[in-house]
């Protein structure tokens, strides 16, 4: 018998840069339905627990992951019948940043492998409708960016320019001018230059920057 | 005792232009709790009737207004154990759009008063986080329009392309330049010129669209 009562979970499109691309994570499932698929990091509303759904999101992530993320937003609510062998089930999707200084940190759960895959291909045959999530999540994402929003979620603590510029671009999927770049960074709230700091490579050094306290992704 | 499973329901903001602005539909609420204040009209979800919650928008909207809307969409989801003394709740908010000439269509449900209100003013006292939901809703609509999404929902079956701009500038609460807007709706695929139809007034012959078959919010 189909149960009367939804069930309600919270979603999670965990997005890092790793090795020059935008990556996502995925766990293995330990537990049916759709054992051994992969799948985004989720888990059922306590309603005893949880003062709202963002509060299940950011238990969930951190139980399954040990990481607590800086940024977690909504992408849109997934709902029916049809999606959940269990049930009429309700998924409310998050898409959440994480530094790539944080990555080598995030660590599966005792019972669940996991994997950051590329967010533009994550791989076929995933648990439930969660190719779909991604997707949506993705172009969330990628929509914010296309908007001048600044990924410095995704950023170490400190960043050089180009960094930031390369993260846009992985984000976006396409090249953008430097020039035209650089020039809409000017004056720039969001990000602080620190003064006499340098990042030293091969080529000459590049200012180091950080995101400004309270900007707004 | 609170209750386990969270209350889920579908509320949908449902604008249309009246009198020269931007309205939201408001119903008075004939039940605890909340009894006699002002409400989006919105409904519980039923798992053995509803497919997906897109299915309890659509079936709340049509029994509380005698209406069926041509075009809706999820705004986001808002939840907490503090918004509703029944307990913990789980709302996704929906927009939708009326046309102008259906307007007249709509009527309360038996028990309950409804009032086209100012969108951008739709009173104070209202039933739960509702004038939240409506800031939100509200936002979703001008941010489309912002970016060019023609709100020909809104529209009656023909209109000029006066109707046309006056309603985006109604949403946008701004002036549009004529000159630049008539410029981006030249090759517009979304809008079918009426050959030799015209609308007849005090002023010269305008010419009347429609929306395309097919065209997308």
């Amino acid at each position: 018998m189909k149960k009367l009562f939804p069930l309600v979970t919270a979603d999670i499109a965990l997005f890092t840069i790793q090795e020059g691309s935008l990556r996502v994570l995925l766990g293995k499932r330990a537990n049916t339905p759709e054992l051994g698929r992969w799948a985004l990091p989720g888990g059922v509303l306590d309603p005893m627990s949880d003062s709202d759904l963002n509060d299940t999101a950011r238990r969930v992530l951190s139980s399954k992951t040990g990481v607590d993320v800086p940024f977690l937003d909504q992408v849109a609510t997934f709902s029916g019948a049809a999606r959940d062998p269990r049930g009429w089930s309700l998924s409310v999707l998050y898409y959440a940043l994480l530094p790539r200084d944080l990555v080598p940190a995030v660590a599966g759960s005792k019972t669940e492998a996991i994997e950051w895959r590329d967010a533009f291909a994550p791989g076929s045959g995933l648990a439930f409708d969660h190719a779909k999530l991604i997707a949506a999540a993705l172009a969330t994402l990628r929509d914010k960016v296309d908007r001048a929003a600044l990924p410095l979620h995704l950023l170490p603590e400190r960043f050089t320019l180009t960094e930031l510029q390369q993260t846009c671009e992985l984000i976006l999927g396409r090249s953008l001018d430097k020039s035209v770049f650089r020039r809409r960074l000017k004056d720039e709230p969001r990000i602080v230059q620190l003064d006499g700091e340098f990042l030293y490579g091969p080529q000459r050094p590049a200012q180091l920057f950080r995101a400004a306290v309270d900007f707004r992704f």
